[in-house]
């Protein structure tokens, strides 16, 4: 058997290329072949006009693992693209699990897992410091998980004061998760718990609001919104939220 | 009064840069003065030549925050640095604090937090995708923080079956908390549930480990260590740990 290629699996930060680390732009010089959605290649034209460009549509990413699993077994060096970074709700466990699967009588591609600024670093960045104390991270899709772990989880995060960070809230297809979030959320904060609302953070029509957890269900939100609820300390003051470590800041100096 | 600067927080990443974003280098080039504990100047020395530098040692965070917002009052533009992402546990919420405070009767200088690829991010990425679905993040320090907060905190993330990421697991004074912290985790996780351990990622004596939650205190661990307790999904092959998303990777092409 021949020796098995590399496969990068990497996360391109929120969508603008200043936001991308010299680790990926490196990875991507060294690829024979990019794979990634359609929509990713904008964001890396300038590094791969010379290397084979697989873009597929969104919703296949069980293809696109495999093809890049394919690709790197045929010797290559293969580069995964994912928005944000690759390793939260992105490609690389996918990647992961379709090489953990060929395991049995194969050569395994080398995977190596290139980190990104996730859509939540964004998100917090631009909303200021809401994120300074312990959060949790949770999608509302429930196409690939039972709403009832969903559900706990919510009620967990909520009961447990930790600041939440909800994303995919709403799609097309999805509209009840988001307001049923809200009843959950609204049980254990105050009604004037800070939440931001980040849309399409660092792309052209970025959107950043702020609002409460009464209000949160008239800010408009989609797949590619961010919603970051505040804990019982979070702050909002001049359009910022800011949740404390808990230092004295107005020590004397 | 004159016109206030700009007070940029940035995220440098974990300390390779490499894992630098593009965003952070044109602030730093903006920068009149550059303000950050002692030991992240080593990582962006080509950049700051030209700059007054301030280096502050460890643990006089209120005064690098206090001291920052002084001179871009005075009208300077000035960057504080943070390692890692700078809103998660870093200085911008400290920065916006004393900002918060200084509201009454004052210029406020314009604060711009630049996000980066924070310590979870990294860690993640060398141990494969662990934080592939919902995850909860918490510091073990109880310096600033009551214990029973994170206690609370830890049974919340342990029931609901949180992925969960431990910072600040031990320091020197420190010791019982990490302990703790995994009775009460393997009171909802089987023995064998994979467990990443990774100190100083992506610097010159990075540690990376695979352990389980019954083995989880044989690993040595610090205030750089990050340690990834998976959930009840999470697998481990060829070590490297996997969090599915619930895509069936076996489906037919």
């Amino acid at each position: 058997m021949s020796r098995s290629g590399t496969l990068f699996v990497i996360g391109l930060g929120p969508g603008h290329s200043a936001v991308m680390t010299d680790q990926a732009r490196t990875a991507l010089r060294q690829a024979d072949v990019i794979i990634g959605y359609t929509g990713y290649f904008a964001w890396v034209e300038g590094l791969v006009q010379d290397k084979e460009c697989v873009a597929l549509p969104l919703a296949q990413e069980t293809t696109r693992a495999q093809l890049a699993v394919d690709r790197a077994q045929q010797g290559q060096t293969v580069c995964v693209i994912s928005s944000g970074d690759a390793g939260i709700y992105g490609m690389a466990s996918l990647v992961l699990e379709v090489v953990e699967q060929r395991q049995v009588g194969t050569v395994l591609p080398d995977v190596v897992v290139i980190p990104g600024v996730s859509a939540i670093n964004a998100c917090a960045a631009l909303l200021g410091a809401p994120i300074g104390h312990d959060f949790a991270v949770m999608s509302l899709s429930d196409l690939l998980t039972p709403w009832a772990w969903i559900e706990k989880r919510l009620m967990a995060a909520a009961e447990a004061d930790f600041v939440t960070v909800l994303l995919n809230p709403k799609s097309a297809k999805r509209h009840w998760q988001y307001g049923r979030a809200q009843e959950i959320l609204a049980l254990h904060r105050a009604a004037d718990t800070p939440v931001g609302v980040v849309r399409n953070a660092y792309r052209p029509d970025q959107a950043v609001d702020i609002t409460t957890v009464a209000g949160m269900l008239d800010v408009r939100v989609d797949m590619l919104t961010t919603v970051i609820v505040g804990n019982s300390q979070t702050r909002c003051f001049q359009a910022r939220l800011v949740t404390p470590r808990g230092y004295d800041v107005a020590a004397t100096r």
